[in-house]
């Protein structure tokens, strides 16, 4: 059993093409409709055949849905709630894709009180942006997490989680609040830190901005693909989620201290010690299939 | 015309052992001799026949050596600069693999005073250690930094440059102190943060780290491959280039500040102007042949 069968998307980029994409591989018989707010965004999906219909407003695309899928930046999620509020069938499941849940939970339950909103939070992506950036697979073995509003009949809970295993993620519960705390750590503060060193380093007088391209194999590339991710969707998820990443933005500038501290004293314990302890992580995050086993993430050295 | 024809590498750890599989590859008439303090490790060379000769101690590998290559961490690097000065044959030029070039290019000087001293950083590298971890491919098209010693032969150092350019490289000169600033905020700077908030994220009280684990696809996983590196090399690293170090840290400190501050008090237009400038950064690393194009590092997604 299907556990949808008509799936509006709302927000056509690299998450939304994504889900689009991995619909038609694993639900074919599913019909697709979808929206976005560019034009150049919805003549794209036409083109290269996303969904079944391209809608020119979010409640024709949800006119006859039984799921709803806002994947659009998380500050624009209630306007919409609130748009298709008029047009949505009384049955639908209205979901999102938002990296931020606390925020995102309260403002659908405020725009569409009468409706099964079961936000979640596919733990995936890419630095691309854009309909074209999307793939089929980019939610398999990855982590789908779902928050449901208080009050949510179990039935509409467990289709999306349905829905969201047929796409090849696990899925997993939790409180709002507490996701956004977990994803502060695990995807926010890096974030927010890989755009702080790109930027620091494209600002010094000392080293010039070549310099610091050629010579980013030394460690600096890595932090730029995260640092390339998409400004609006980014810049959301910092206002959105602002005192969970400023607790965790607290306790790493104190760790940074103290590395700093230690640097400048010639501690080269404590700093082994760190570095020993880290090391593991990896090791969990590999062994986990949470990443790639290939050094280097598997790039090529050809 | 090979630029040498009897190479010894001190130290047969990741870099080592790509040294020695690339000079195998690229000019197999090469006579190889190796050491490594660790007998283990030397013993894994003859096992996997790394080199022609492993030699018990850093004196015997360079008897006859016309290239000395001190591929050990940079706090060692004086030590066997002063154990192989008396076995050293005069004509022989020494070079090195450290991340650091000032402190390197001074004690090898005060070390060996008569000899020609070019020292090397190929800024290439994974996050894996050992003799097995080297790869031949390891230098293709990542820069190779000469930092010459003041007075040093023009010839000696032409070799060592043709040396790296058969290993795949593309050679750069410039002062020590300017190299040490430049990886300061390359590759010092990032491994540093990258420990930093692995660390960071393992001593939350409110996440386990076996949620930080499940859900580092969100951007926690990139830091990780960078703080599983060699802690041994990383800690000299620190002490030995503390001064660049500590001024790229309190460039980087203040930057942070600013940005926590953005988001404090929802300045989205500065943070989305940032992220916006730091996208391009990443589009000159890959157009520059730097890294991938492929979307998130080329990780499989099947």
């Amino acid at each position: 059993m299907l556990p949808f069968g008509r799936v509006a998307i709302i927000g056509l980029g690299l998450i939304g093409s994504s889900v689009a994409r991995a619909v038609r591989a694993t639900m074919p018989t599913v019909r697709l409709t979808g929206h976005d707010a560019d034009p150049a965004v919805r003549d794209t999906a036409l083109r290269i055949d996303l969904v079944d219909d391209v809608a020119e407003t979010p409640g024709a695309a949800v006119i006859d849905a039984d799921l709803v899928i806002l994947c659009v930046p998380v500050r624009a999620i209630a306007a919409v709630g609130t748009e298709i509020a008029p047009d949505l069938p009384a049955e639908a499941v209205i979901s999102d894709v938002g990296s931020c849940k606390a925020e995102v939970a309260r403002s659908l339950a405020a725009a569409l009180p009468d409706h099964a909103i079961v936000p979640a939070h596919p733990v995936a992506g890419t630095e691309r942006s854009g309909p074209e950036a999307g793939f089929a697979t980019l939610f398999r073995h990855r982590w789908c997490i779902l928050t449901p509003v208080d009050g949510t009949a179990e039935p509409a809970v467990e289709r999306v989680a349905e829905f969201w295993r047929r796409l090849g993620a696990t899925v997993e519960r939790m409180t709002p609040d507490h996701h956004d705390r977990v994803l502060a750590i695990t995807s926010h503060l890096p974030h927010l830190i890989a755009y702080t060193i790109v930027g620091t380093a494209s600002d010094l007088e000392q080293v010039t901005e070549s310099e610091v391209i050629k010579y980013s194999a030394g460690g600096f590339r890595d932090f730029t693909r995260i640092a390339a991710s998409d400004p609006t969707m980014w810049r959301d998820v910092f206002l959105t989620n602002r005192e969970a990443v400023l607790e965790m933005l607290g306790r790493f500038s104190e760790d940074l201290a103290t590395l700093q501290r230690a640097i400048r004293w010639g501690k080269g314990d404590e700093l082994f010690d760190l570095f020993t302890r880290t090391r593991a992580v990896r090791r969990s995050i590999v062994e986990q299939g949470q990443d790639d086993a290939a050094a280097d993430f598997g790039r090529t050295h050809d």
